[in-house]
């Protein structure tokens, strides 16, 4: 409501800013009896942290998080776990132009003007940083889905700028600095990165997520549903202005005899779908994609205002990633995760445990 | 929560199926004072109702709306305003063949997963037929947006199956079946539309929706972003796999250079972001853009099984809409002023009354 | 959160006015497969009722309940359940005199400063009328709770005015007009409102509401605890100015030697606690007292003022109880059965189904 | 929903345990703009903190509060608020004896019975001490209110055990250690819980509170009415087993000629309301009365059973305060602050600024 806290039954409330003195997030729902510690939690930060390559911004962050509540001789207990993330490496002067001016395509201006005054220290709240706690929200959610449903997660970007990324395996994702399901355009990639960050300039991404193992009947009726709740997750991520499900905007000049998923005695036979029919999950895997804006911090001079309403030229410095795109594959994970997650309650409650066998065949139902 | 609720200040309680007795919602918190009656309502389910053109489903519906609570003396009071559509033109018998399998590509199978039984009548819940009364709530929230900010709304069909329709004026909208902002096209459409039903196929569509008159300053910093909470509410008609806002999926291959909107002193210069950064408005016009798939209800087979999980090929008779997207543009147009509505009153708690200025410029503010 | 709603996930809106065409409720997130008509529904309408004896107003309403929605060949289908209630014996004239001023401990007053504008027709929304379609609801949760654990209701006023009402057995509630556990104090409590009708004044009561084979373990930690939402649930029927649990104010004044129930294997050795620590049940009896207020439409004269905030005198006639609390037995029950009903979804939801077994003894957990 | 979020558009989580590393809250939907620092926030703190007095606890805490977001340059931004204090004194092992037996009249049994594990380090979740972050949250609260509409807070204890406490003027409240409204009988009462002290016995206790200055109109018709959320947050402070507001449950026995509170020009001339009418505010001042009961923790015996459901004895030593009561009055302010605080940001958001006016006379809307 307040804007902080995502998910109904799973839910996450966050705090924090880029430069203030620590983030985190309040989970409050999970189930007890599971097994955390902050080694569950921290291979996913990781993944996410900046610094990591070149072609990231270089903030030195290790983002190492604390659970300050929820777990007790090493198991959730069913009461709110806290995660606490200090900051280490604020460097608010690099910002300091920022203070009166509004950065084209940044969220410095409607801040501004939703409140009447704003944080401009790393962009405050509206920092690409505050997807961490989530991140870490995630892991927590992934860990629950896979012991209890074999659920997984994994993403993989498609198209950096207009360079379309093939996919060749799975494997390959965490073998790159851009979590490409590819190893022969990697040179490619990183050439191109390199020439766009002495240009001065950013770029796009597209990026794909996926949940596999996800069990039949997570969803809701007419409203929260299934992939609505995913594209409401996805569209939140800093930078995304579009969301896919299975074969999104491709589904537009498909006929109906070709984008219907047959059905068999042993599972569906495609997946236009992308997982999701109705609202409610099919049991197939979970496919969405997203379109990345390109950072609207970059070095190039653009044409502004001040607070005063006079025109200016605002051009940025300070540590930005050149394509936000590059650190969104595990935050789109984390978010698919968290609204799988709450679905997974919210099914348990109207409908009991039963109805969450994840067999293809409709016979698994009475 | 449980599936039929939509919004938090302003909220819709849905209720219904396609072959029951009624459909209807109860709309909750609208603010007092609004003059309102079934006029004000009844133009745009109108615009929605099957059976006017031979493009769409010929069942007979009025969809005559009553209001049963929360106007006195043609004024809202403030208390629940109930909605009730009578159904009128049931054909239940039509449906029978679907009830023992399941349609590819549509809910048939996920609401039996899910529930263990359904209401096969028509589709039951998952009929697009419950779309209605969110028009009428719609009606609702565009009348009072108007009153307090001259907020209105507008939308056009953009690419029926792979045909294109180039925009030629707003105007042009009402004045053929297809919604399409166009009128050199439209014999084409009639044309494509007349051997598509023939062929007893299905096709997809792509819609705009538009705001303008939005205030600045609505949504919230990370969650329940104006963005995704508006990909939710487009994301929830039925059939749609995609939404974009502003730049959408072109955003991905385009320079930060290139698609931050620049500012000046009479406003931004171009509209990249589709009217929210941050996930808060601009002020800018609002844009987004849906995909929807094509009808699963169509004459021609398609391999599926049945309740045992034996193998059958699926027919469907009926009266179905050949293309959904048709009677789209009304209910995104509604969505959008759901979405909006609920907006400007949760900012107007946080924040108060003044800060929903329109205007612009930045200095607007102090 | 606009007031019409009750509940999380078992979720009830509640729409219409006192003489409005109907009143009624939308049921969202009813478990499906639980038979259901509206025979099971009737039963608990009619004891709430009016008309039933001279001892409650004389309006005539058959308060026939239609089910809309949500059922499907006899059973819940999962998706919303519709109630619908014809109003029937509208006299809107009898309160002509109300429009202008406001009575003295009735809600006229701050309807009309809350939302600039009421409708004073038999108090619109304020009237007690509106918990029928609450009683309709509690009926549907009462079939489930007890189909699946057992768990049953029942109430009794315990105090008439200034005349407590010694309880004698629960069967004598049902036999008399006063919801009384007692058969020898019948004749006093009837000559005793005989005579307080006859004097044009009104007067308060008091009632006890139970709940037996509860299930152990439904609540939650600090905030959503089982009796904090009873006390919610139970301060919002109308005229209620007080809420017990257990030993109640009796409390202040008990050691805690005396207070704190012992466990022994067999169970809970007294129930001072009503069921509930730490906001959680015990598996003991649910145990709840309220204080109702008297009537505040009274016939005797009362100083007031008009609309234009000059001294005037009120006297109401029309059709009103002269004890609301004669009639708030089955509400109050309906109150508890929601709560209880929503409390073990919300269980269901993060403690899976195992965690509902109903054993006093605490061996029943691993 | 999962028990740690209340309120909700001005919504506190809560997160931490007893003994933890930490206790805290994340305030969210505070307006932007005002004034805060810890200042602010410590002195209520101080006033319910443990150690003040040898009649409670001797924990020793000193309660220091940090906030961790949501303020920049000494003002709220309209973002997420985290306060976070750090445990300092815990004990663990003087709680060792409870880790296999259930406390009579404690929430040691139902943790156990609804998570199967728990934190039984202080009580773990259930502890009192997690009612500090909300002191904490409702020093925001009382200092917007006041801010804004002059509204204040103010509690004293009415009731010690047996003994009733005469009301003889505010301002001795602050000047003893039960927050008494009196000066006579303090003497009396310091005997009194000496004696109760060395009995290893603990007693309960009354408290009422109060705002003034309330803003008329705040409140809802149906549901989430002023006086049920109230309600709903006195019955869910630790160890409340009952809630008044206004003449509560003497209204039993009152007449309504003698009930109803009635207008004058220039006000109401009385207060049986407590200022709640039809659940929204009248202006007049909110008074409510809480039965707190005697602490569970005592060194006398009481029967029990252990985890294997074998008889067993418990008696509890280790710092418990024996009589909760006399630290609950600051805790009771804070909650009755909580939910007016949100009810002003709700009417805001469905009524606008205007209707805020708290004239008492009628007049004062059109």
């Amino acid at each position: 409501m307040s804007g902080s806290t995502f998910g109904t039954l799973f839910r996450i409330t966050n705090f924090g800013e880029s430069h203030g003195p620590a983030i985190g997030c309040v989970i409050d729902g999970c189930p007890p009896g599971l097994a955390l510690s902050e080694a569950d939690i921290q291979p996913d930060l990781d993944r996410r942290r900046p610094g990591t390559s070149r072609h990231v911004t270089q903030r030195n962050e290790p983002d190492a998080v604390e659970i300050l509540s929820g777990v007790y001789e090493g198991q959730t207990t069913g009461t709110p776990i806290c995660l606490l993330i200090r900051n280490q490496d604020q460097r608010s002067k690099d910002y300091g132009n920022i203070l009166d001016t509004f950065r084209p395509g940044h969220a410095d201006y409607t801040y501004w003007r939703k409140y009447g005054l704003r944080d401009p220290r790393g962009g405050g709240r509206s920092s690409a940083r505050l997807t961490a706690p989530m991140v870490g929200a995630g892991a927590v959610a992934k860990k629950w889905l896979q012991q209890q449903y074999g659920t997984r997660f994994r993403g993989c970007m498609t198209q950096l700028g207009e360079v379309p990324i093939s996919f060749e395996g799975w494997e390959h994702v965490g073998a790159n600095p851009f979590f490409a399901a590819n190893v022969s355009q990697i040179e490619q990639l990183e050439a191109y990165m390199d020439a766009l960050r002495k240009s001065g300039d950013s770029v796009g991404a597209r990026i794909r997520v996926e949940a596999t193992g996800v069990p039949v009947g997570l969803g809701a009726p007419l409203f929260d549903k299934l992939d609505a709740d995913i594209a409401y997750a996805l569209m939140g991520i800093n930078a995304v202005k579009g969301v896919e499900i299975g074969a999104g905007f491709c589904a537009v000049s498909q006929r109906g005899s070709e984008h219907g998923d047959e059905l068999t005695p042993t599972g569906f036979a495609s997946n236009n779908a992308g997982g999701v029919l109705g609202g409610i999950s099919t049991g197939q895997d979970l496919v969405a994609e997203i379109a990345i804006k390109p950072t609207s911090s970059i070095r190039l001079p653009k044409a502004s205002i001040d607070r005063a309403g006079e025109p200016t030229v605002v051009e940025t410095f300070g540590r930005h990633d050149p394509c936000v795109g590059i650190r969104a594959t595990p935050i789109a994970e984390a978010m698919l995760a968290l609204v799988l997650m709450d679905h997974a309650l919210r099914h348990r409650a109207q409908c009991g445990d039963v109805a969450l066998a994840t067999a293809p065949i409709a016979s698994a139902r009475p």
